[in-house]
Formats: structure tokens, sequence, C-alpha cells
């Protein structure tokens, strides 16, 4: 099979120079530690599939897949503990895998990849990843929309300058805009969804693309790794690497940049010249000297950070661009990108949940944004309520603005009531949503766990 | 309401230069004529509910609601038949409307104005414009995946040399390309039905983003209009906007993705040099004097429009980029970039399934591609599977590749058949999933046809 | 030669369906107009060239050659006056000008193709309509860096709170705020004149880019048409299309980030909340009925037209992403790429320089915007200088914060005069800038006229 | 001033939690390794103009600033040899140097920093850094040309077809292919010097981008690191920060856009349906198996690094989109984007003029490659020259394309003999171009080394 040890002894014996090895390298031997588990399970799934075989003599006895299984789990077990290492000499973590195995277990650790390759091993290994990573990513989106949910519900009606344009528009409150920014981060999970129902079939036993001589039982495989299914065609199981790294990726960008939204909301109402919102003082940077400065560093990061994950999604799709069918090298870069999005994404939701939570309000400052202009909608509406036709309701205000002089925030934000406004928000509707979400979220990682545990006893 | 036609004015008359006028109306007025029936339809709903409305006096009565309904099925029929125009003085589609409502039905075409804004009304506008266009892009997609799997079909076995890193590496056959690229199609429809889902609630009501201090029904008119529910959050509704489109945007870059990595395959295969595929003479260009070239014109513009796609989606997503919360001008971008992304992709579908239809094969070139190398993996797992380990096996082959020389292309594709390998390929399993998908299409379309039917008579 | 008229029938004839050859086309219908100026020039010196090939029989004789460009003369008259018009027939200009000319010249309107593709004509044409554009875009730059140094000079020492983080820092001035954009705006000249440069030379007479038997002299066209010298390879003339116009593109984005930067400076101290900057009037739109309301709709889109450019950009360099060398017919689409990105950018800069003509001041909010805090650290610098230890003085300034509450932004802003700051900005340095650049501008128009008109009579 | 060592300690005590230290850290640990030579360059430069500033007490001595640069050479020093650290405590390179320098000299360590502030400090680092770069990049772009101009003279008149839309399209050379690519790259050389220029005026000296009440001479420390002058403005300076990177990593992608097309070709060509071109063995990877795959993985990653390129290119723009003035955080993102794109990019171009270098060439492949029609339009242009008008010539040979079968390629290839055409190309043009860019980067690499040597005697 391709890339086998052999080979990769001519890449890395001395005669090739440094640069052309860091090139195809890459960042493998930090990224792969990552996948270090997963690889076993893979291993573990496609030599129990081996073992079941109907072929004689069998490629793997029963009770040789069982020895090679005991040996994963040690290896997901040192893994776990941070002790795996990808040698220099392994290159990956592949290598790395069946080096520990061969040391133990002899040519047994070799024979276990009869009818797999490396781009097999590695679509599994990554799919098995991505899946653990969405996971983490939805509940840490659920946990940042529960966390503006009770920043919302604990400030619901303090009054607060709605804004189009950042100009002074009309009232709002505190608790519109912390749901209207939960709300927009939650519908972002179904984006998030799509890429893990596109990442639940396996692509295992598609060995290069083009399947192989013998009779694998690739839906046995899959099952056993908690997949739904198998991606049906070996070739297109080759070609998915890539198209499925890049939902993933698509995902986190469009999250990102809903983020990068509520982020520059805090960062702006967060100025001296508005002071509606006080940032937890150990998230912010400050100067020795001036001690009113309280810079939002980690908000700007997240501007700063929304920018890097749309590269990362541009990076993503121009590498499919117009690439041939089948596996090629390219495709290696997938792992770094989405590796990289998703870790930062992640990070930003689990640091805005953080901020969110010690962010406190000046109620006084909140209401002092109230200029009179704010109101002229309102009142030039409750005349329309009234019978007064529009046209003569806006000729009324515009020439008579000093009506609006007495207008009181805390009763414009009463007097809004219907559905999802300052005074018609359901908090119980927020609630459901995320409870539901997280039901669903344990029943699906239960399910996977539950898979693997079966598979290599742990 | 802001950017009322009295403002409007301010900026057409004639003090107001040249560029500033271009650059805030923009490609509106082309753009725009896409979204006359949608923006029928939502000012049909908003005035139904108005009409309904438990307020005294009413703002609008039943019989009113009436005939604006009867006017506004005019209009529709209007746009249907191409002769409905926005006028330089209109700008936009919204005030051609209203200009079209008031010169029939005077004051009454004001009226129905109360509690909604231009903001509300470009947000639905889009929302059920983008439902149109995915339930057409869905269907597109379908009918490349049903041309793809049925040339594959048509040419199963026909043994074709499967490539990694472009080079020959394993047998093929046609039947694997075909279903290959078909089933990678179809991975990216969860992506668009993401878009579609998170575009299946109303932002209507939401006014300029912060309610009206009067008992709108929104869900009522969310019902109306055939969505699933509302945008509950007011603010998060003029949010959505940009976040909706991105995702779209997104759908169609990343299946944009999937048609370059075909239209490469196809162009690379149908070089004389191999000769694999034969393209559709009329979707070719020619050269009077070249009788043997035929420039696969429209497959090099797919991978272009690839590009494009991806700029677009740049564009989205930077557009939205630490923009503050509320409705902001930027937004307004949103409207050409997935109006473009869509429309292209779109179109490529369609495309691709003209071409894919039209093409033919040449099995003599087919066949003529088999060098012995490409059997080796076959041979040497032959023997792995009648008992002899994978090393000796490995070292046999090599060491005497001229066993190689008789191997045949047609047995190596006949012999490899599990699960969606060369002789494995399951065509019922992609008739049902193209045939549930069909179903479940039509009966959305259905469902948002006959909401629209009932609420305006058409 | 390729794309001849008679293959084009074939394309248009009515066996082509609407997709394929809306796909083919493109916008070329609209976007050509801009180019028939260019093409004619482009056929008026391939055309003196041939008539002076020492070939015998001449291929076009200089009586022919003189009445070619006669004619030429009149369609860049027609074009200049709005009259010139592409025909359905005709899809692309080039036709259009072949047509007109064959109309009144019968054969010789065809002859004077020879030894010339239509790849070699777009790309003149593309070059000379780029060198145009570019000039336009280096003068409004200049005028742009003019308006902001003027603004500058005008309120130069008036106070202004220097941010860093958008918080308040230190003392600054109007005068820095605006030459400091200003000099960053200067700072994207050298990336534009590398653009330039990159366009400066001709690829005319790479034929369809493998030139052709005949003894073309390149020198010769090239310097009829202005251009510095030729694009020596032939083959890297027909591979520099996509390559040039990434450049431009390029220059484009990068400048559009900089007014993005200047546009958000100016909408968020023209909130009210700070009231810094008064936007004129004309270029705000406002609201019937908030008459405080006035949005700054031009400087929001400058924000999304920024995106637009960026996507524009990556549109740009993904189309080259592993393309294969010579001409593809993805290049098609450079050309839209750029059209759109320096439109914008030169309407964006010229739009800016506008609002900048017209933004005042409100000095008294300037100055109110200084807390405390921000003279922290001048009065610990100031401690510094007359030999106190920075520790000490920093803890004295900490500790004693109230000795700022009488410290005078105007002091604070002439008390800082080295090389660039508040008291110390070298407003001839910028005139001189200016001058200078303006004068290189107009040698360079100057000279690339002169050779236009010395060619064609105009 | 912000960011001092207290505040950081704050930063990095155990009140801070793990997510939001990684978050603002970044990589910069390891990034700012790179930085470590330039800080301590900036730092001297610093000091020197500090000890010669006309104030009455000094705020460092002479002597002092002797010693200070005395440390600094040890620091160098020891960064030269791979002993340079920077611990966690530090966090960035500044801290670090600050740390060495305090540990040796006390008090004296710290006054140094008076005048100055950490965006200053970065500022300078960077720059330095990127002129480092910049040469480097400058001479492997001068290498990978020279390369590829030796490769198209060893095999000049080798017959090669010329294609189009990768059709078989005219005779061409290996000469005509190689200088082709190699001209293409030379022309990516004037973006890299507008980056060059761009970066080729000194910040330091604006403190937090806002000067200082001290009379420092910023022309002074300018000259003193070699750079041309100051950026005069010092809110200027402080927003160039981004503006400078964002150039670089635009000369990167554009630059990568060209190696991706050269890299797509020698893919393509060394395929074995065509083996024109034979990649040096040791560069590729192959299967133990399959003899005769050599697979071009370092090529096809170049296509990958292409896409990545890109995606900085993405990030680094929409990082600057629409931020506001002065210094903010996520400016310190920009150092991870264009150090990353440098290094791809210069890595990609050493590999590629390897590959290049070793390349070898099937003459009788690339002979075999020339079916009839490849001489068609040369034959046709044949007889035009002989005076047959177009029309005819084309009917003639499209009629009697049997005509063409004794078409000999090396004779089309000595046939061509104009400019830049097969038989035309002037390699002492090639060579002359290469001498002198080189002899201008020898120059300014010497005089910006002679300035840091006279600084610290290095």
């Amino acid at each position: 099979m391709k890339d086998s040890p052999a080979i990769r002894k001519t890449i890395t014996d001395n005669t090739v120079d440094k640069d052309i090895l860091a090139y195809t390298v890459g960042e493998d031997p930090v990224l792969d530690l990552e996948l270090a588990v997963w690889d076993c399970m893979g291993t573990a799934a496609h030599v129990t599939m081996l073992s079941e075989m109907k072929v004689s003599p069998p490629i793997v006895t029963k009770e040789e897949a069982k020895k090679v299984k005991a040996e994963l789990a040690n290896i997901v077990r040192l893994s776990r503990e941070g002790k795996f290492e990808i040698r220099q000499d392994d290159q990956d973590v592949h290598m790395a895998v069946e080096r520990m195995l061969t040391e133990k277990l002899g040519d047994l650790g070799k024979k276990i990849h009869t009818g797999r390759s490396r781009n097999d091993q590695v679509a599994v290994d990554v799919r098995l990843h991505m899946r653990d990573q969405m996971f983490g990513m939805w509940g840490e989106m659920l946990d940042l929309f529960d966390a503006l949910v009770k920043f919302g519900k604990r400030h619901n009606l303090v009054p607060m300058v709605g804004r189009t344009h950042l100009q002074p528009a009309m009232p709002s409150s505190v608790g519109v805009w912390a749901t209207g920014h939960a709300e927009m981060l939650s519908a972002q999970l179904p984006v998030l969804l799509a890429a893990l129902e596109m990442n639940s079939t396996s692509p295992l036993g598609s060995a290069a693309g083009y399947g192989v001589p013998l009779p694998l039982d690739r839906e046995r495989s899959a099952k056993l790794l908690g997949f739904d299914g198998t991606i049906h065609n070996v070739f297109g199981a080759s070609m998915a690497r890539g198209e499925d790294e890049a939902a993933l990726v698509s995902s986190c960008a469009q999250t990102m940049c809903v983020l990068s939204r509520l982020a520059e909301d805090m960062i702006l109402f967060s100025m001296p010249e508005f002071g509606y919102f006080r940032l937890p003082r150990e998230y912010c940077t400050g100067s020795s000297i001036m001690p009113q400065k309280f810079n939002p560093d980690v908000l700007e990061l997240v501007r700063g950070k929304t920018a890097h994950a749309i590269g990362l999604l541009t990076a993503s799709l121009t590498l499919l661009h117009a690439m041939p069918g089948g596996y090629n090298r390219d495709l290696q870069d997938c792992k770094l990108l989405y590796m990289k999005a998703v870790d930062t994404t992640r990070t930003t939701l689990r640091i805005m949940a953080k901020v969110v939570k010690g962010m406190t309000i000046d109620e006084a400052k909140l209401r002092a944004g109230f200029t009179p202009g704010v109101f002229a909608t309102d009142v030039a509406l409750r005349m329309v309520a009234q019978g007064k036709p529009w046209r003569e309701a806006y000729h009324e205000v515009r020439d008579h603005l000093e009506m609006l002089k007495d207008e009181d925030p805390d009763a414009a934000v009463m007097a809004k009531n219907h559905e999802g406004t300052t005074n018609g928000l359901d908090y119980a509707r927020y609630a459901a949503f995320s409870a539901s979400s997280r039901k669903t979220l344990a029943d699906k990682m239960r399910s996977a766990r539950r898979a693997l545990r079966n598979l290599i006893g742990e």
C-alpha cells in the first residue's frame, strides 16, 4: 500500500533535505497527537471486522484480534495520560501506533493493516476526532446561549437604547439585546449539525479509494465505530476528505462571525462614553498608570480570530478548487485547517461564556442613553393606535419634539409587548430549546461512547 | 419609519451627486426585480394580520385588507409577466410596490405600512426568495445526482484506471467514478438543508429591530407566509440578515467545490492523451482550423465560477466581521452576494447535468489506460487472501512484475465485490435516496405554495 | 484562430441552450463596453505594425492601415459618445469592432486579424484599460490624501483623545488623527504602482500564447501603445492574464481596508455619544420622524464594499490556484473581478474625499472627551524628564490621580513636539509628497496619451 | 506604559484561567523567538537616541547606553546560537529581553524603556524581521527564476506541444515553457518590492501611537536601524501594523499562485500518459508495490500551500476590515499570519528550485505529443505570408488535414522566430535581469547590515 514504512524511510533517510521533509511532514507530529486515541479505535474496528471476515484461512483470527485490541486499549490509556509520543522516525500517528503494536505483537502488528490504506486510516481518525470536537462545540454553543439568556433574564426590563446604523433609534432593553445575540447563536446550530450529519458515515474499507479484492464488511466496521452507516462508494469515501472538513470549518467561521458581532457590541458599550456594561476585571488588561483603562483584549481578539477563521475557510475551500478526483496530497492540509478552526471557535465560545457570566451593567448609564428622539416612533405609533393616520401623527411628532422630553424609558420598555419585543420575551421558550438540544446531544454522545466502549473495552 | 419616501426624495433630489447615489442604491433596481412577487406576499401577510389585530378602531379593516390583497395579486401577475418595473424614483422594490398600491388605493396604500419597517420588509422578501431558490437548487442537485448515477449505471463495469496523486493506482470502473462524484454531491445536501432550516422562521414584525407598541401577531403572519414559526427576538430578527444569507452562500461555495472536482476530472479525461470521455460537441467551443480541438469551455468556467463562489463567501462573512448589533447599512450588500452565489451555483448544476447526460465514453481508451503496475496491489492481496503473509506477497509481486502483464482489467473490476467498490455498487440505494429526497422536497414546496395561494388567491 | 466568428455562430445558433450561452458569455456584453476604445487602440497598433512588417507581399499595405485607423478613430468617437453597442450576435467587444470594420472596409476588416488571436486582443485591451483605471485611482488616492491633510491642517491643534483598544489613552489632536489616516493611505501607493509596473509591458504578438510563423515586431506595437516594453515570452504573455489583474485587485482590497478603518472612526466619532465630527448632512440618510438621526450610510457601505473587495481578491487568486499553463477559459472571469474591484475602490475614494471635505468638528465635544486619566502618562513622563526615575513617577501618579484633574488638553497637545506628534506635524512634507506624486502621475498620463494620439490621431 | 510587567503578572497569576491566557498569549512564545535579534536592535537604537537627546539631566548617559548595547550584543549572540529563551513568565520577546537586561544591569535595564511602548517595540521588531525575510524571499525568487531559465536554455529548442484549454494547440518548446514560467515569476518582484518599500520607514518613537512629551529624535533612531526614514505621523505609525504585514502576505499569496501553476504543469506533464518530464526521484514518494508510481507529493503540496497562503491573505485583510484607528489587540494576530505566509512561500520557492534543477525531460515523448492538428494554424499562416487571404488558407487547411501529417515539430519550432517565441527567446535578457536584480538586492542587504553592525558592533 502507499506510504508504507519502507517508503517513508526513503523519505526520512539522510539523502532528503530539510525543506522537503518539513514540507511533506508539516505539522503532523504535533497535530497527530490529537488523533492517537481515534487511530486506535479505527484499527480496533478494522481488526474486529477482519477477524469476522469469511475467508479461509482467516487473515486474522478472533484470538489475534483480541490481543491487538488489548494492546490498543493500552495505547489509548497512554495517550489519555499524555504519554503517547510520535517519534522523529514515525512521522505520523499511524506509524507510531503501528510501531508500538509491532514491538509488542511482532508480525501480527503488521497483518492488521491488510485491506486498509493510510488514506483509509486518516479518514477514519479525522472523522472520529471531528465528531468528538463537534460534540464539544455543540455543548459550548449551548453554554454561551444559556449564559446570554441568563444575563438577559437577570436584567430583562432594564432599558437600553436600541440602535440602527449605530445611531440611537428606539427604546429597547438589556433583555432584548442579550437574548437577541443568544438566538442568533442558536441559529448556527443547524449548520453545525449538518457538518455532523455529513460526518456520520464511515469511509473505512475504501482502501486507497478503490476498494480491495477481499470481502470486507464495511457496514460492520462502521457500526463498531458508532457511525450511522457507510459512505457507500469507495472513490467517494476518498474524496469526502476535504469536503467534510470544509463543512466543519464553515460552521466555525459562521459561528465566529456571530461571536464577533457580540464582541463588538460589548467593546463599544463598555467604552466609558457609554458605560452600559462593565467587563469582568480579570479578563481585561489594564495599564499600571491609567487606572481608568480596562482594555477588552479578549474581545478584540475575538474579532481577530474571526478573521482567522474566515481565512481558514477560504483555505479549506480553495484547497478543493479544481482538485482532481481521488486522493491527492494537498488533502493533508485539511487536517491543520479544521483543527485550528475548531480549536479557535471552541476556545472563543468558552471565553465568551465566561466574560458574559462576569459582565455587569450600569443601569444609570443605560437609562442616561435615552435622548428624546428615541421615543419618537413609539409616540407616533401610539397616536396611530388611537386612530390618527400615520402621516398626521408623524407630522405632529416631528413638529413638536418637545412632547418627547418627558417620555420614560421604563414605560416605553413596558409598552411594547408583542412577541419577542421588550415586554414580550418568552424565556421559557429559550429554556426549552436549550434543554431539548442538550438532550439530543447527550443521546448522541452516549451512543458514540457506548460503541467505542464495546469495541475496545474502555 | 426610516428610509421613508420623503427621505428617499432628499437623497434622490438633484443636490445629491451621482457617486453617492450609485453607492447607496447599488444594483438594487436590477436585483430587486427578483423580489417583487415576494414583497407582495410579505405585504399581504402583514395587512391580513393588521386587519385581524384586536385594536379599536382597527388600523386596517378586513374590507380594506381584501382590497389591498386584490391589488397585490395584480402586481404579482404583472411581475410574473415581466411587466413589473422599478422606476428611477422608486429606487427599490418596496417603494415601487407602494407607489403602485397608492396609485390605485390612495391613502390605504400607505396605511398598510403601519407597524412595519423597510428592514422588516426586505428581510421577509429575501427569506421568501431564498426559500424559493433553495427549493430550486435542491431539485437541481438531485437532477445532477441522477444524471451521474445514470451515467455510472450505463457504463457500470467498464474498467477505468483508479488514480491517486493523479498517477495510475488501482483498477476501478466508470461506475465507481460516476457514482463517487454523485455521492459527494449528495453529501452536500445537509448543508443546503441547514441553510433552509435557518431560513424557515419569519422575521416579520420586528420593525426596525425593536418591535412596536402595537399588539402585532407575529406567529400569525409567519404562518400566513408558510414559515415554520418566528425568529422570536426582534433584535435577533434584524441581525439574522447576513447570517442567513451567509449560510446559503456557504452551501453554494461548498457545492461548487464538489462540482469543480467533477469538472476537473472531465477536463483531464477528455484530453486526447486520455480520451476516456467525449464531451457533447455542442457544449464545447472549437477552432475553425483545428478540427481536433474541442475546448471544454463550460467546464473550465465551472472552475472559474467556483473561485467566484468562494470569493462571494469570503465577502459574505467578512461583511459580518465585527459588525455592531442591529441593522447597519452594510447588510444591504448581502443581497447581491447571495443572489450571485445561488444563481451561479444553480446554473452550474443545470449545465453539468446537461454535459453529463451528453457525455460518451471510449471503452478502448479506458482499457488502454491499464498499465501492468495498476494490478500490483490486487495481485498481492489475492495472495494474502490465499494465506500468504502480506510482506511475502509484497516482495513476490515487486520482484516479479512481469507476472502482472496478463492481468485483465475486466476481471479485476469483477473481482472486487465488497460494498461500494467496482462490483459492489448498490444502484437501488442511490435510487432510493433520490426518490426520498425528491418526495421531501415536493412536500415542502407544496406546503409553501399552498400558504401563498391561500394568502393572495393565486 | 480560435473563437473565430464562424465558431461563435455555432455557439449562438438556436441549438445552444440559454444556460450554456449565459454561462460562456457571462457579463461580457456589458463589461466590454468599457473596453471598446482600447480594443480600437490595440487593433490600430497591430495593423500599423503589420503594415511595416518586412514581408512580400505585405499582409496589409500602409495605405490599408491608414484606412483601418481612420475607421477605428470613428469607432473610438462613437464609443466616447456612448453610441457604441455590442449586439446579441457579437457577444463581445472584439466581434463588435470587427463587424463595424467589415461593414465599412469589407475583407480588409478581417485581414487585420492576421497574426493575432482573441487572447492577444483581450490581453491588450485589458492592460490598456487597467492602466487608465490605475491612473484614475492614483489621482483619487491623492485627492483623498489632500482632503485629509487639509482637514487636519484646518483643525491641527484641536485636542482629541487618542485611543488604544478604543479606550481613552493619551492626548492627541484632530491634526494627528486626520494626517495619520492620510499617511496610511499614501502608504498604499507603492502597491498600486507595483500593479502599474507589472502592467507596463505589452502582451501583443503572443497570438494564442505560442507566437506565429511571421516576423511580428512586438517591440514596435508595444511602443505604439505607450507600453515600456514587451512581456518577452509569448507563453508568459498568455499567463500574465490573471496575475496582472490580481495585482490590481490586491491593491484595491488593501486600499479599501485602509478606507474602512477611516470610515469606522468617522462612524464612531459622529455618534451622538461622542459628537466629535458632524458628517455632511447631504451624505447621510435620516428619518422623517427622528430628527436627531443622521445615519452614516455611505460610511457603513464603505465597510461593506471593503468586504466585497476582499472577496473579489479571494476570487481573483483562487481562480489562478493550480490553473494549468497557457490560456484557459476560467481567465475570462478576471475581467469581471478587476472591473468591480477598481470601480468600487475608485468610487469609494471619491466619496470619502467628499465626506471628509464636508465634515465639520465640534471643539467643545472633542475637549469634553478628556477625562483625567488621559493625562497620566504625560505627567509621569514630565517627571521623568525632570530626573525622577520612571518607577517613582509612575507610583506618584497612580497614587495621586487627583493631580491630573487640572491638566489642560490644549497644553498637552502643545507639549508634545517631537516629529509627527501633536505639535510636531510637518505639513510641508505632506504637501511636497502630494505635489511630487501628482507630477509623476501627470508625466505618465501625458506620455500614454501622446502615444495613443500619435497612433490614431485623436 | 501599557502591558507593563506588573500588569502582565496580573494576567499570568493563578487567578486567570487557561483559556484566557492561551487566547491572549497565542503562539507568541514560539513566534517571538524569531524576533529576539531584532528586538535587541530596536532597543539599541532607542537607547542610543535617548543618550543623545538634549535633556538635562540626561535620561540615559552615553556611558549607560554603551553598557546596554554591550549586553544587547550578548543577547544577540545567544539568540544566534539558539540559546535565547522566552520563559513562561516572560510571555513575549520584549519581556524576555528586558528581564535579561535587568538581571545584568539593574534599574538601567528598565530606564531604557522611557519614551517607548510595547507597541513601538513590536512594530520595529516586525519591520526589521520582515525586511530580513523579504531580502531572503527576493533572493529565492531569483534562484528559482535562474533554475527555470537554465532548464529552458538546456532544452531550448526541444519541441513541446503548446496548449490552450489544456488541449493541444500549436507547436511550442521546452524553452518557451520554462522561461514563460520564469518570466511570470519575475513579474511578481515589483509586488514584493512594494511591500519592501512600504516597510522601509521606521515607526519607532510613536510610543502608543500618540508620541510623548520628550524631544525624541525619530529620524535618528530610524537611520541607526537602516530605515530610509520615518513614518512621520505617530498615529499612522501605530496603524501601519497590519497594513504593512498585509502587503507582504499579499505578495506571498500572489507568488504562490504563480508557483501553483508551475507545479500543476509539472504534475500533469509527468503523468505517465504524457511523460514529458521526470521529476527527481528523491523528491517523490512512491509505493513499495507499484514500481511505476512516483507521486509528486511536494508539487501537490505546493497547490495546497497556495490555498493556505490565500487563506492567510484573506485573514490578514479581514483583520483590518473596519478596525477602529489606533492600536487594537486584534493586530497581534498579524504576526502569525505574515510569519506563516512568508515561511511557506520561501520554503516553496526553495523546493521548487530544487525540483526544477533535478527535473529531466523525455524528448521522444515530447515529440510524440505532436498530433497533426497542432500544425494547422502555422500552415495556414504560412500560406497567408505567401499572399493567400486568411479565409482561403483556412478553408484549404481545414479541408485537407492530411497535408499536416508530414509536418515536423522541430521545423515548426525553428520557423517561429519573432520576439519571445520558440526560436526567438533572448536568454541574455533574462541573464541581465537576474544579475541586475541581484545587484540591487546585495546593495540593500549590505546597507542594512552595515547600519546594524555600526549600531551594536556585530
